[in-house]
């Protein structure tokens, strides 16, 4: 069983405005979901900010995935955004079911409650968004959903945060330097 | 007039199969169309892989942009991917219209035929991928375009492409080390 650090301060709300800042740079997530009492975890890196506000997410969840069918009928997530640190998990997480194997437990990732949804959050994470399904009129043709976000937590410790961005086969690009140039680019 | 260093290293096709690999990290993409004999350029983060192969991908372009009506109407563009280098360029490009500006003259970037479609590569990029339009069903909903992707160029000396991720208002992370663990993710 992988031990990632744990993350033991208590989260901030961040407003649902900003949530497109962390989003956009495309790091790959653990995406939540919760279908009869059984709570899951996978990793995703399919996906893009759709609008600013209210902030929509459209994301590609295969329908060979566990998650794709408590989507579906649940219509809730949480989309949660995991740094380097959990490298391991991510990578665990991508290569199992959650119909054999009871992710969390064996990732060493907590469960904790959401707000507004039923998926829980990742506590290890040091951001987690409370999503809603929006419309699933791509689904068929392309297991695409689009996500409404309810409700954001951030670590408020973490400025620059190390994401994880996918590569292919295992190998991530891990976030470097931020570079700031003045603009009008929201 | 900004001059992004000039990349004169021919590029080489890359399989089709490979693309998810460039695009899947996230970065800040230069989108170029032509439509009546004008080429413009968009500086552009919205956007996902749909699908491995042939290669899709979901992307928003506003309405309120001038590649949105070239886009719809020619149904051709090419995603092409900067680095570090052409920051400045992609900035310049993001604040300006090309209603007012001629921004591959304005931004130092060099237009170059593509094979397949009309709109043109940026040479200065290391990564280009000619596109048609494949699907505009949620178009007008959320300005979402699906491209699948022609052909694809990319500059062979380029192994870990430091791009550019937007984080908001002119920040950018730059991406950093990449790590490799065993992995079935493709």
């Amino acid at each position: 069983m992988i031990q990632p650090a744990r993350r033991r301060v208590p989260k901030r709300s961040l407003p649902l405005s900003k949530v497109y800042g962390l989003l956009e740079p495309g790091p790959v997530i653990l995406l939540t979901t919760s279908h009869r009492g059984h709570a899951n975890v996978m990793t995703m890196s399919w996906h893009t900010m759709l609008e600013f506000e209210p902030p929509l997410v459209g994301c590609v969840v295969s329908e060979n995935n566990l998650s794709f069918t408590a989507l579906r009928l649940t219509r809730q997530c949480v989309i949660n955004i995991p740094t380097v640190e959990l490298a391991a998990s991510v990578v665990g997480c991508g290569n199992t079911s959650g119909r054999r194997v009871d992710k969390f437990e064996a990732f060493g990732l907590t469960a904790a409650p959401a707000s507004l949804v039923e998926p829980p959050l990742v506590a290890e994470c040091y951001a987690n968004l409370e999503c809603r399904v929006a419309d699933t009129r791509l689904m068929k043709r392309y297991n695409f959903f689009v996500l409404e976000l309810l409700k954001a937590w951030i670590d408020p410790r973490c400025k620059d945060p190390r994401t994880l961005h996918h590569r292919g086969y295992g190998a991530f690009m891990v976030a470097g330097e931020t570079l700031t140039l003045p603009s009008k680019m929201r």
